[in-house]
């Protein structure tokens, strides 16, 4: 067969790493595709560099367009990204017929029901597995090895950077500035690392991951996104000893009120696997009525990981390419027009179990004024322990884990119990899975 | 677009998940598929379980020629099990021109190749997700998810049964003989529990992976298989010291020499996730040389995991039921006129780690002779540790951990070490591997 040609834009990281892997892997790749996978034109604004990778071997350009509109280009792998360039040349390349692959978790999340109703229309393929977990599978285990089942929820560690940075908290009993610090100075963090901190990437990757599990549109605005940059060593230790791990999870459920799609630290018993992934990698745990628990594991990011997945995706449109587009995988798993309109949720009409930790004075009458306010908002402790912070304090920590309970009660209990002349401070809160 | 009529052979415990799972989530599935999949025919010996089961929603037969011959059905699935009932009804399905889906490890690792050339010729699908590690869709990753990566190892808790034996030993500090008893009161092991626990199941499903991973022929005969019931408390114990779990590994691993296909119980550093899998549920470790080491994890048997890979595989047959044949997926993961003959190792060429274990007299001398032979065979040492089995004992347990070693020298050396005078009983080797 006729071999498949290949447009890349963007030779970065991840585009250097996709450049090489096709090439050394070639024969493997053609051995198991049935046909030649080989990237004929490379675009990038530094062309120089891409000249220096290519080395002859693909046609360069620093005109993205020359390549979306190429005839004979078959797929365009889009690896620039960011929301706008990229968004105008994945839609140019639509309109030209090209199968689009992305990696692209910004632009898919913020935009990916306007791309994927444009490639609906053109009968061509928008391949994306290298936008969530990099390397691993996780996109097709969703779309295609879970198929079977009603998903009832994922929890995920969907961004490495934060992992890195909290096993290293508690590793080291490090401050997350210095975590943070010491990412940055292996290349974990960007020198802005908002986007990793604050769990907007994870956001992203999660709300593509919620749409695949539950057949809803891409929807995320509507995410709950809160980052690690407040947690401190003390809570991170005071969860040790209470037998959980603190991990930043992307979390999404079905409940019969809406969708739950949200992401933020969460304590998680550390017996689970997922407790136990330390560094850079990513975990995804997805919860089937019939499969029951999976985990799916490995890096996260990276340029070798995130090519591996992008040119599955390259092997993948190759099979499908003839194939009768009413019988390609859906882009989002379900047929485009069977999604399904559950709403997702507010933060305050979630339901799960807190870890509660307050400053407080050490005098009696305290704790009973506490337990009353708790009580009055229907949140019940499960287990409680009181620590001294230092030698000689006249503050004692108390830290509380809670059974299920509302976040609006959690809310209103928090606000009752800052107020109280014995507490310093106000309450720290941190949401807790049992992931069972 | 027109139903699948799928012909159901066997209605035990995974055919029975396979109709409950298939009927209580045909909504979700039919919004995946894009069109209905119906299990329209039954056949089963035990016709008055079968019909009260199907409660007249499909034909129910004792005799399943009837199924795979029948003109109105698409896919036949072979849940039967066995190697000579199941191959006949495998090979009649092929031939009356019906795709099959099939979890029968045993008979996929025995007589894959002639099946695979069966349905090659009638260009039909033969997909067998659940014959590996139930609910878990490791089959596609390796096939599919991976496929940019030359794979380099794998390695896998395959075997719950196994596993479920292992964790209680080491939990409770059970003799094997007495986690056995345990498993088999929970339903995990079987009365004749051997094929679960002398490996030869984990080495049907090894066998498999292998050949998905390496491109060769399934060579089930080939492999070295190795299971548990002689792992005693002690063992356990002293690894668990040394910072080991002992976990029972199918390996395959592409070396220069040719594949290594080995069963056996393996030494695992506690920190890998895979050290941490617990139960009856199974985990595979894919390492590719793009995406570094990934790890998929979950249910490994039951009804309603396993039934989760049947259907998922019926949703896979049916989206390409029209494609065109050269375009679907290779069965071995290769385009069949592309398989490697690279052969498989013996075990005696194999090269790993080895926990060494001897119970010796406490005397001067004992340990310069086994340091001695072990340095003749160009084995050294990296950890050893003595220790006294009970109070008052004149014998010490002495516990090595060697570098890697050639497994050839290695059992030159126990022969020589077990006919030393102050050694008892013969000296106790478990393989180990670090797994990075």
């Amino acid at each position: 067969m006729k071999p498949i040609n290949v447009g890349l834009l963007g030779i970065g990281t991840v585009g250097g790493g996709t450049w090489d892997v096709l090439n050394r892997n070639a024969g493997e790749i053609e051995r198991r595709a049935g046909r030649a996978i080989r990237i004929t034109r490379v675009a990038d604004k530094a062309i120089e560099h891409a000249r220096s990778v290519v080395k002859g071997r693909a046609r360069v350009t620093s005109d993205a367009h020359e390549v979306t509109r190429a005839r004979d280009i078959d797929i365009v792998v889009e690896l620039i990204g960011g929301y706008t360039v990229a968004k105008d040349l994945v839609l140019d390349a639509i309109r030209h017929g090209k199968h689009v692959v992305t990696a692209n978790k910004a632009l898919l999340a913020t935009h990916g029901n306007e791309i994927f109703a444009a490639a609906q229309k053109k009968d061509v393929m928008v391949a994306f597995e290298a936008a969530v977990g990099g390397g691993i599978p996780i996109i097709k285990a969703l779309r295609e090895g879970l198929s079977a089942n009603r998903i009832e929820w994922i929890a995920g560690i969907i961004n490495g950077t934060s992992n890195f940075i909290l096993s290293e908290m508690r590793d080291k009993g490090l401050a997350f500035s210095a975590a943070l610090k010491e990412a940055q100075k292996r290349g974990y963090a960007e020198a802005d690392p908002t986007f990793d901190i604050e769990g907007v990437d994870a956001a992203h990757k999660l709300t593509i991951l919620s749409a695949l599990a539950f057949g809803i549109p891409m929807q995320f605005k509507r995410a709950y996104t809160e980052g690690i940059s407040k947690l401190t060593r003390e809570d991170i230790a005071y969860a040790g000893e209470l037998g959980y791990r603190i991990k930043l999870l992307g979390i999404t459920k079905r409940t019969k009120k809406g969708v739950e799609l949200r992401v933020h630290p969460t304590l998680v018993p550390e017996k689970r696997l997922i407790a136990n992934v330390e560094g850079v990698m990513n975990a995804i745990l997805v919860k089937g009525d019939a499969v029951g628990p999976t985990l799916y594991y490995g890096a996260g990011a990276g340029s070798q990981p995130t090519a591996s997945a992008v040119v599955a995706d390259l092997v993948d449109v190759t099979r499908l390419i003839t194939a009768d587009p009413e019988h390609r995988v859906p882009h989002l798993a379900f047929q485009p027009d069977r999604l399904s309109d559950e709403p997702i949720l507010s933060i305050e009409a979630v339901e799960t179990c807190y870890y509660l930790r307050m400053r407080v004075a050490d005098r009696p009458g305290v704790l009973a004024d506490v337990t009353r306010i708790l009580a009055d908002s229907k949140i019940s402790i499960d287990a409680m322990v009181q620590k001294e912070p230092g030698e000689g304090a006249k503050r004692v920590d108390i830290v509380m884990l809670t059974h299920l309970a509302l976040e609006r009660n959690v809310n209103a209990a928090m606000a009752r119990i800052a107020k109280l002349p014995a507490v310093a401070g106000g309450v720290t809160r941190i949401r807790l899975e049992q992931l069972l």
